[in-house]
């Protein structure tokens, strides 16, 4: 694109409208509110302070002032909904009214098929869920590897991500000062941060994953409950008889956190620690009310090896593992591929439903092919779109730069519009109202010549600003030129044979 | 992407391999072959010259030599494989043995299951057939506007469109010089070019649509046959009866075409010309072996229009006037949506068998979503790659500058790349054994860190390779670091564990 992106988001400068909760009045959601001809439109601010500017209307006091201390899950089990669930209700049903009630919350988190994430040390957060019932969420990773490495960058990585729509982040860092690098992610984060704390634990190593060991992975794992990381991948299910199926792939282990297991597992030649003693980990997350993420160490890294022996294996493992998570109080979703091609993604689901249940599926893609290098954003938004309308509750972003770098900003900025575009979707494939309501005030903005409005609804107005520039006046625009504009065109007609 | 690009894609440096005709020993068909460390691999070149710098290797004297005047379609009905057939049976089984021979093209083509655009005046051209049985292939259109009209720019959009993958070209010029825009289009291209006749005839009928006569139209037609046109849409399947359904639709008519033959339809209170004589059209194509596209001037320009009356009730009436096509001996495809949301898809190819039999289904899209001005190459991408999957034969690539203006040349490149991703994971899907070889091929070379190997067959190398940048020695990436790396991390433990 040629032009220059202009500095204003339309939604900055959209009308803010909080609503406030009814069983928990302390909270106000906010939504951006759009001043359109037909009226005003409403649309969900998941950019929380960077969107709106105001200090969190999500005062975490509530449960800080309990007796007891329980995970979202348990307080659904108990019977209460808590004001993160009300919050969820107020954000999913855009504070209007409709099936999303608080006590709806409630029941999808009771029954395991969505979670909350909110540590309780992260009072910056504004809450989401993530489950099936609700808008498909998309995950944005970012992170230090060790060879690039800046703080600063990472908070804007995270900033930028938010701000083009992302639900929740990953910090994946890999390199210098990880605490402080996460400490300012989760300082300046609306959204649930999620971490991999196998990759600071095998620093701790010394980088050598024969020298992990159950206490250094745990001291890690306890320091990012307590600083208020909200989800963990943990990659309790690649088990040590896993490994000869691996061995026989393609493209063998292509999870970081999976290829430092299974070195572990042959070095030692025993059970993965993180499998035998996952209801330890279970208590410490249950302390905070860390959610857990089921990592696929064994996610086909090739379309050759989707849904082979090794994936479906670990598959059936990640759903022992809920059961147990679950016995513990602890909210819980599962990984998902990887590389996938299109006629494979279907079993995927049927297989993750008899292994895990309702327990939410966030995926990685899955990409559809291998074969476009440079493009993954493409192969991935294919895949993504498919498994969340058929019933993926979170997608992971993959940026163009998968497999060949670490993304900059301007790579997790197309990942997560590519992403946000595939979730947007399937909400309208699996027959959101809100979705729908989008795109058909859209539509209508887009068919009498409402440049602006249309553009502010896309999910992505800059761009779409850039891209249209100056080109064409009110009434078309320089794709047909106005003697051939099929929509000025038909309107007089429309008009002569209408009802 | 902040690196630039290199100015050699490893295509161009790749041996040529030129594979000649057992029946017609004239034609030799052009592919690529690169080095790999595991032995020679072969790619279609659909570039062309463009891409083997060499003079055609596709003589179309045959045809000439013949005492009688046929198409593709009626020679395959007589029985005979024409040089085309087995030029384009050489080139979807890559040169190799399989499935694909020149009677099972012949077959193809003689069923209507299959066409191979050929004008007998486009001497430039190396044949090409579009049909499920075969590669999914892409089209790129180019064109200039009133607004924006430049004849050497859009011979290097067909020039880059072609280099970046697109297997057929449409001119859809309404600027000024249209007939030597088109000439110099047709004389430099190896693709087969696809026009939209009623485009012109609308100008020479001095841009008013109600001034439109068959006489305009006719002899605008037999120009383009005459020029060489491989195959051009005819919007003959909007019907008078159709209008009041779209006058109710949220965006009522999308098409260029089809707005203008609505407000004839309107202004005369008469059947669409087109429709009434396309007998007539019929007679002009047999004779220069042009191709119909049935356009589908009722597609929905919305997901709320998606499978409405309005876009069934025309999709069976191209299912008649394929008949009538097929009687004339014409090589026929029909056009399809539009914009679709996911759930909606499969019934659209449903609907298609049902009206139109095996003729082959040419889609724009489907753009699965309104809401993503800017990215729609990516909504595009998803529906195109669904449908495809489910039997589409040709996907016609949208830009990210769709809705929004007239896209140029990196908008160009960045649709067909987006539709060459799609196509192939399409082909994949649908268990073809040279797509599944060449994602293989790329992961092993991944998988081993032969990055030249992974970029070069990958869908666009130099996009890949300004990615990759010089991040990382040739044992790893800055995604992950050395530390990090999951390939390297499993290799040991695969050698220790592998059987």
């Amino acid at each position: 694109m040629s032009t220059t992106l202009p500095c204003r988001n339309p939604l900055d400068d959209a009308r803010r409208v909080f609503v406030r909760g009814t069983l928990h009045p302390e909270i106000a959601v906010p939504f951006a509110e759009l001043a359109l001809k037909e009226g005003p439109f409403r649309l969900d601010l998941t950019a929380g302070r960077h969107a709106h500017a105001a200090p969190s209307p999500m005062p975490r006091t509530w449960l800080a002032r309990q007796q007891v201390r329980k995970t979202q899950r348990e307080w659904a089990l108990s019977g209460v909904v808590t004001p993160e669930m009300e919050y969820v209700a107020i954000r999913e049903s855009l504070g209007g009214p409709g099936r999303i009630t608080p006590e709806f919350v409630r029941d999808e988190v009771a029954r395991g098929a969505a979670i909350i994430p909110a540590n309780l040390n992260h009072p910056e957060l504004e809450p989401m869920a993530i489950g099936r019932a609700f808008r498909v969420k998309v995950n944005a990773n970012i992170g230090t590897s060790g060879e690039v490495s800046d703080l600063g960058l990472e908070v804007e990585k995270m900033i930028d991500a938010v701000r083009h729509g992302a639900d929740t982040v990953m910090d994946l860092s890999t390199g210098r000062n990880l605490h402080a690098t996460r400490e300012a992610i989760l300082r300046a984060s609306p959204v649930p941060i999620g971490t991999v704390p196998l990759y600071e634990a095998l620093l701790r190593a010394g980088g050598k994953a024969e020298n992990l060991t159950w206490e250094i992975f745990a001291e890690t794992l306890l320091d990012h409950a307590r600083q208020g990381v909200d989800y963990v991948t943990i990659h309790a299910g690649l088990r040590r008889a896993h490994l000869p199926l691996a061995a026989k792939r393609v493209t063998g282990v292509v999870s970081r956190g999976g290829a430092i297991l299974a070195r572990w597992c042959a070095a030692h030649d025993a059970e993965n620690f993180l499998y035998a003693r996952f209801a330890e980990v279970c208590e410490i997350l249950r302390t905070y009310d860390v959610a857990v993420s089921l990592g696929d160490g064994l996610r086909p890294g090739c379309t050759a090896d989707a849904n082979d022996a090794a994936q479906f294996a670990e598959l059936d493992t990640l759903g022992e593992l809920a059961k147990i998570a679950a016995e513990h109080g602890v909210q819980t979703m599962i990984e998902g591929p990887g590389h996938v091609p299109m006629h494979k993604i279907a079993e995927n689901l049927t297989r993750h439903a008899a292994a895990c249940g309702e327990a939410p599926l966030y995926t990685l893609g899955p990409l559809v092919t291998d074969s476009a290098p440079g493009f993954d954003h493409i192969t991935g938004a294919i895949g993504g779109a498919m498994i969340a309308w058929m019933g993926a509750s979170m997608l992971c972003v993959v940026t163009p730069k998968e497999h060949l770098g670490l993304p900059d900003r301007d790579d997790v900025r197309q990942g997560v519009t590519a992403f946000r575009v595939a979730a947007h979707a399937a909400d309208l494939a699996k027959g959101l109202a809100s979705a729908q309501a989008r795109d058909d005030a859209l539509s209508r903005a887009r068919y009498a010549f409402r440049w602006n409005e249309q553009i502010a609804l896309g999910l992505d107005p800059l761009t779409a600003q850039a891209y249209r520039g100056d080109a064409g006046d009110d009434h078309h625009c320089t794709m047909c030129g106005e003697a051939f504009c099929s929509m000025r065109g038909f309107r007089s007609v429309a008009e002569a044979v209408g009802a």
